[in-house]
This record gives C-alpha cells, sequence and structure tokens, in this order.
C-alpha cells in the first residue's frame, strides 16, 4: 500500500507493507535509480533500540546491493533530542566521506527521524535523505510532512527545518517489537487525526479495540495508511504551515509545554498530546463547540486504548500556562489554540478544515476551567 | 546607491553607503514596514571586534524607533565559527523571547552573518535575518548570496542551508576602521570576481591601487557596489549552485584546503583564495588556457593589493592534495576546479561564464607542476 505524496517541489511516496525492510536494500536502490540519484554511500543513523534489533539487517541488504554503508547509533529517548546528537551526525558523515550524492537513513522514531532529517537538510547544504520509521507515533505522524529538528535547553523542536525524504518505508511489521508504552504512544495522533477530520476514523477506533489490543496485523497495515492519507492530506494542502496545516497542532500546545515540564521523563509524547487533546476538547465543550456526548466519546476512546486523559503530576494550571508561551506557534505573546467543534459528514476536505477550528485566543480563565473539568473528569 | 536582488522566491536589496549606520534604526523600521514584518524584538549578533565599535550605536538606533532589541555578543574569529556559537545564538533567542515574527541581525563580517542566517534560518524553523557586514570581504562577498552555516572539526563550512536576508545594509565608512590585514583580505575576492567575469574591473583595480591604499570613501563605495552587481548576476542565475554558481569557487578549491591545515589561525579566508587563485592560475597557464602575461598580471596585481601569492609553510603538494578531497564540491572522490581562461571583452554574461571554466577534473600530477611553478615565481 503506497501513498504518493505530491507536494510543489518535492514528491515521495510513503511505502507501507509488513515485512519491508527484508528486502530494503533492493527496494531503496530501486527508489535512488528511478529518482536518478547516483548514491553510492549511505548513513545509517539508528537508536541503542532500532540498532540491535534491525541494524545489522539493514545494513546487509544495502551492502548486498552495492552501497558503501557507515553508521552511527545514538542514544534512544527524547532527551536525546539534541545539537550534541545531531553534531555526531554530522561528524561521521563526514569521517565516513559522505558527499554530497550520498544519503542518509534515519532507522528509527520519530526522534532518530527528525535529527537524521535535520542533518541531511544541513549537511554540505543538504543531501539526500529517507526514512524507515519503527515505531507507530513515527509512522503515522513523523513520517509525513517534512518537519526535522530537535530541542533546545528549554523547548522543544525549537531549532529546525523543512526537508523531505525521497521516500518512507513504514514496515508495520516492525510494530510487533514495540513495548506496549511506545506502541500505545501512537495512538495519539490517530485520535488526533479522527478529531481533526475523520469521523469514520473515529468510529472506526472504537469498533476495533480488540484488534488494537492484539496489534493484527492488516490491521495495523490499513491504519498506518489512512493516518498517512489524513496527514499527507493536510500537508499537500500546506507544506510549510502558513494556514490550516496549524489544525495538526491539537492537543500540542499544552502536551509539548507537559513534556518539557516533565523534562521529557514524565511522558512519553503521545500521551502529553493525549492530556492536551482532552484540556482542548474541555474547552470546546465549555465554549459550546462540542456536547458532553462527544467530550465523553474522546474521554472513553483513550481510556480503552490506555492513554491517560489526566496529568500523572498535578495538575498546575499556572505552570503549564505559562509554559505554552514557549511554543513555536507563540506570536508577540499570543498563544493560538486548536480547538475541535462538532463536525457534520461529508463535505469536501476544506470544509473540514473549515469546521475545525484552528488560531483561536484562549484566555486563562478559560483554560484554568477546562484543567478544572478534567481534573474531575 | 542600492544593489536589488531578485531572486525566483526571495527579493531583497543591498543599501551601499557611507554612514548608512548613524539612521541605522530608521532604516530597518522602513524596510520591515515595505516588507510588511510585524517585527518588534530584534537579536542583533555581533562579535568581540564589532561590539565595541557599532553595537550601541546601532542599539540606540533601533531602541528609538520603538523595537524590543536585545544582543549577544561572539568570541571573534573563524575558529568559532561552529555550532556551539550557533547554540549561544539560538539560546539568547530563547531567553528574549523571539518568536517568528522577530528578526535576527548579523553585525559583523562573514563569520557572523554565516552563523546569525543559519541561526535564523532553522529557529522556529526560521525568522527574518537581516546583515549589516562591517568587513570588505563580507560586503563584497558574504552580503549576497544566502549561503549560511559554520565549519566542522576537520572542514570549512561543511554544515549549512541556504537562506536570504530581508536585506543587507553596506556601510563603507566601516571599512575604514578595518586593521590593515583584514581589510586587504577582501580584496583576494574581488580581484576573484575580476577574474572570472570582468576583464574591466581587473583594469580598473591595476589602475588605482592608490585608492586602494588611501582607502578612498567614493572609491570604496563604488568597488563594492560593482562587486555586489557581479556576485548578484551570478546568484541570481543559480541560486542553489546546481550549475554555474560554482564559478565562484576559483582559488576555493585549494584556498579551503590551506585554511584548513593551517587550522584556521595561519591564513585569513582571502589570503588562502589568493594562493589557491595563484595555482589555478599557474594550472590554466600550463594547459595553455591563459598567457604567461595574463598569469604575470594577477600575480603582479595580487603583489601590490599586498595579498600572498605564495603559501606562507610549505609548499607541502601532496598534504595539500589530500585536504582538497574534503571540499563539498568533491563527489565521488573527484574534486572539480575552477580554472580561468583567456577572455574576449564584451559578450552576454552565458558568454562569459561559458569562457570561464568550471567543472574541471585536476589530476595530482598537474597540480603538482602547478604548485612547483608558484615555488619559484
Amino acid at each position: 500500500m503506497d501513498v504518493a505524496l505530491k507536494l510543489p517541489k518535492h514528491s515521495y511516496t510513503v511505502y507501507i507493507d509488513t515485512n519491508l525492510l527484508e528486502s530494503i536494500g533492493e527496494r531503496i536502490k530501486d527508489l535512488t535509480q528511478s529518482r536518478n540519484c547516483l548514491t553510492s554511500k549511505v548513513l545509517i543513523v539508528a537508536d541503542s533500540n532500532t540498532a540491535p534489533l534491525y541494524l545489522a539487517q539493514v545494513k546487509d541488504s544495502l551492502l548486498k546491493q552495492g552501497f558503501k554503508v557507515s553508521d552511527v547509533i545514538l542514544p534512544a529517548g527524547e532527551i536525546f533530542k539534541t545539537a550534541s546528537s545531531v553534531e555526531l551526525i554530522w561528524e561521521k558523515a563526514l569521517d565516513s566521506g559522505l558527499d554530497r550524492k550520498s544519503l542518509m537513513l534515519a532507522l528509527g522514531g520519530g526522534v532518530i527521524g527528525d535529527l537524521t532529517g535535520f542533518a541531511a537538510a544541513t549537511y554540505l547544504r543538504g543531501v539526500k535523505f529517507l526514512s524507515i520509521p519503527t515505531t507507530l507515533l513515527s509512522q503515522v505522524d513523523a513520517s509525513v510532512g517534512g518537519k526535522t529538528g530537535f530541542n533546545l535547553r528549554s523547548g522543544k523542536n525549537l531549532v529546525g527545518v523543512f526537508y523531505q525524504p525521497i521516500g518512507v518505508f513504514a514496515d508495520t511489521s516492525t510494530l510487533l517489537s514495540l513495548p506496549e508504552r511506545e506502541y500505545i504512544n501512537g495512538y495519539a495522533e490517530i485520535v488526533k487525526h479522527a478529531l481533526i477530520c475523520d469521523n469514520d476514523l473515529l468510529e472506526f477506533l472504537e469498533r476495533n479495540l480488540e484488534k488494537i489490543k492484539n496489534r493484527d496485523s492488516r490491521f495495523l497495515a490499513w491504519l498506518v495508511e489512512k493516518n498517512v492519507r489524513v496527514k499527507a492530506s493536510v500537508v499537500a494542502a500546506d507544506e510549510k504551515e502558513t494556514g490550516m496545516r496549524a489544525i495538526l497542532n491539537l492537543g500540542h500546545t499544552l502536551g509539548h509545554a507537559l513534556e518539557e515540564i516533565g523534562d521529557y521523563k514524565v511522558y512519553y509524547h503521545g500521551e502529553a498530546v493525549a492530556i492536551g487533546m482532552v484540556v482542548a476538547c474541555a474547552i470546546s465543550l465549555n465554549r459550546g463547540l462540542i456536547t458532553e456526548r462527544d467530550f465523553a466519546r474522546v474521554t472513553d476512546l483513550l481510556k480503552e486504548i490506555g492513554l491517560p486523559r489526566k496529568p500523572i503530576v498535578g495538575p498546575e494550571p499556572k505552570l503549564w500556562w505559562e509554559k505554552t508561551f514557549r511554543d513555536k506557534k507563540a506570536s508577540e505573546g499570543v498563544v493560538y489554540w486548536v480547538l475541535p467543534r462538532k463536525k457534520e459528514r461529508g463535505g469536501t476536505l476544506q470544509d473540514r478544515f473549515d469546521r475545525a477550528l484552528y488560531g483561536n485566543k484562549v484566555e486563562y480563565n478559560e483554560f484554568y476551567q477546562a484543567v478544572d473539568l478534567i481534573k474531575e473528569g
């Protein structure tokens, strides 16, 4: 199942299937040839989770196709999503003799993808980039959109550039080896996609809780494809986030703040986003944009999946509020929130965007009341 | 004297005059308003050379126009053109509350311009960037072209992106306070411009050695404008260096290697480029692309200006040769050289590019002979 992304200046395909890694060398060879890339050197960037599982397989497969392959293994985790990690990639690229026609390959979750994409965008002012996302979160979210970058000491993803890969290989077999917490983590962005532009997806999730729990392989391939299509349609409409792409930030305004307050140790990204979504839904509820029943559907679904609906520590509304102003979308002291509203079925994509609300000014009072609601809920 | 750069997606003006700094706040206010930028916060990036001379003046001038101004002062010099310096800019931007509508302002030479441009391109995935080059080298060269970045431990400018400023203010009054060696350093790129696409400029330099020595202010403003026009015409034709922009690398293949071998302490950039140009000319001479007289004109002019024509240390042809393969333009083990050839007067810009040769494979033997020639010369 392939999803083609057509952007104004870059087009690429997200290949989604089980067992893609078994023939990854051949696939990458075909891809580089079809795109007329004279790549001979590949630098694989993995982390301490993915390297033991997949590095040897991917490396051997590439070597068999005649590529010269080197690798760098970074420590796993959001706390290592730093400039220092990018420097390790740059230095390894230099030591391995990568030139402007070479390829950097991300083998891991969202952190590895973002770091490798940034390194590829900036090494020699840009080399080829290819991604093999190995977590559910990165397959349904980070693999599409071209956002790359890393965290500063006091804020998430504050440094970055837009840079598109030449291709993405989402092998859903890799999801079977994910630890439970990491697997569930991926569902926050999936629920988000359902809330912002696909009511059918919401119902589908509600009806398939068993398959979610069992990691049914056909179900997962379908789910990843569906979500890649949702995100691709938003990104294709607004590659550089000058407008409606901001809708994808539902749950992220508070989510990023929670991650940062917890030093990226307390919450996984999806967990923080789940709590952020519940607060955004609570604001929508208080504004009358959605009903009590809509709100309950969201919290019930998150509960069934195993995602948090209220914070592990706190609530500390004042601290949270202040931290949201570090958000990249903050401008001149105002933070803009994405707030879900009741949607009708059907309509064009544009209709659906228009019905979901982005660019909302939220006052502290309103925020406080919403946090109060989820504390009780 | 303003030079307008029209690039496919970004246009901006290089303002060239004496005493521009006196009214810099007003000028920047006008510029941001005319470009519809709602900038209110400005981060000035200066270095330990420029801060004592100009920071207070620029800061006061901006404050008077209602901007909120913060600053960061980096240690001066090519050895500080590193990822760590960029991190200082990012962190200061964050601490000063810069958001996506804010402006980063480079106040200094090429190093400050390149670091600040990179920081602006990547902070929050891109904020506004404006440049006030204060050295001759940066006014005639780095101010135009949108190349930003920094050095890795073992190679110059190996990390970077293309990013265009919203405007450049080249105040030629700042050139009067430059130390002699730094002032002369700027002439290497000027001679390079003359060699690759402007015979008239070569003659003009030969006839105006007195004004060069005296730093005649009318002459300097004319000279900067002329050189900005030359570079702008090349950049406009090939913004991302997919083709003929590579012509601007005359002298840089060996020049960068020399700088690196000397740990960025032995040679200033222009000095290394001057030696690189002489070696390139020697290869051209041995190939019969230029005459003995052409070669002598170049070396005589460099001598009169005060630029080196042979290395301070060495020659060490084998070491130099190996280091040139670290060049960004190296690809699959081949380094491409720009070699001057005899030009006729007139013709279109394209004609003149066609007559200057870029993309030349040079063998070690040929390189060795050329180095041998300059050793004697």
